[in-house]
């Protein structure tokens, strides 16, 4: 989920290949060996070879590192569901942005099930992801609106999308690279529809 | 939502009538007038008429004041959800459940909205919140599982059920007064199901 880009480094005085991903893997490793509480950002720095001042152009602080993608997976799903079909329902519009956040957490490899072991293991990040996850439907209910979905559907709509997301993120993290994120996504939204129906 | 005690205050030596609830008011008086931050357990103290060690003998601190109801509520959906008929759809189970948290929030009169306007004007008491409902969330998933609802069923019924709630209580409180909240819970219910089906 980030761009492989070179960082000039001035303390070492040369251009760094991707610093911002080496930061964010030598965090991942870090929190998933010694603990989130337990890292520091000159450990960080440390491990992924560069300085404390380079970790601090790219991330202002070692939270960040785990939270910097949201707000571009928010953009993603934003966009997505913006360019969906007028004649798309509102369900399927939030369905299929979800899915787009699916397949781009799916194409970072093991990074979302380490960061989710890290946020499991700390109640403070748990508190963030559940901000994070409010955030991001309160833009998918504001979307919604905008392609001229009225309340309470939109909300509705938006609340519903982002539980069947954290549902179907859950089912996807349990099977450990045996299921695909975009396909249960979708199936999480059939179950939605079969358990909302009713007897 | 909090019954009708007497409390012995050992500093002033003698019972008082209801101190618990003398001090949700107070401290709720307090936070709207001059702000959560702003407001100290002595002042709420005062307000309410009693020692701040009476305050300490009811509450850990001042954000306890504002989410002692929610164990309160919690056991009260998830009794009410385990007391469904068998014969009951999971949804409607849930929604039975959380209409019975919408009558007992009702009776409350204007605290709930009180609370609700000072947790909107403060950051770390919406994370809170947010804290709050998720681990309602897991609560009831747990319930239905009881009452041998397999997953993800469980689990996306109870996040529905908490997201429909969410909704409906946000509705509730801007029609100040003018709506029943187990109704617009009930109503809320349907409209899921409707966006739900999609087109």
């Amino acid at each position: 989920m980030s761009a492989a880009v070179m960082t000039y480094d001035r303390n070492v005085g040369r251009w760094e290949p991707n610093a911002r991903g080496r930061l964010e893997r030598a965090a991942l490793e870090l929190y998933l060996e010694r603990g989130y509480e337990q890292t520091t950002v000159t450990e960080i720095a440390s491990r992924a070879g560069l300085t404390q001042r380079t970790f601090f152009r790219h991330f202002a602080d070692k939270c960040e590192v785990l939270f910097a993608g949201s707000k571009w997976l928010q953009e993603l799903i934003v966009s997505t569901l913006s360019s969906a079909p007028d004649s798309a329902a509102p369900i399927d519009a939030v369905c299929a942005a979800l899915q787009a956040a699916g397949v781009a957490i799916q194409e970072g490899g093991d990074q979302a099930r380490q960061r989710q072991a890290v946020i499991d293991a700390n109640p403070d990040l748990q508190e963030r992801e559940l901000i994070k996850l409010a955030r991001i439907a309160a833009a998918i209910a504001v979307a919604l609106r905008e392609r001229g979905v009225a309340d309470p559907a939109a909300s509705l709509t938006a609340e519903a999308g982002i539980a069947v997301f954290k549902i179907a993120f859950g089912r996807w993290i349990i099977q450990d690279g045996g299921a695909d994120l975009p396909e249960l996504i979708k199936a999480s939204f059939e179950e939605l529809k079969t358990v909302t129906a009713g007897s």
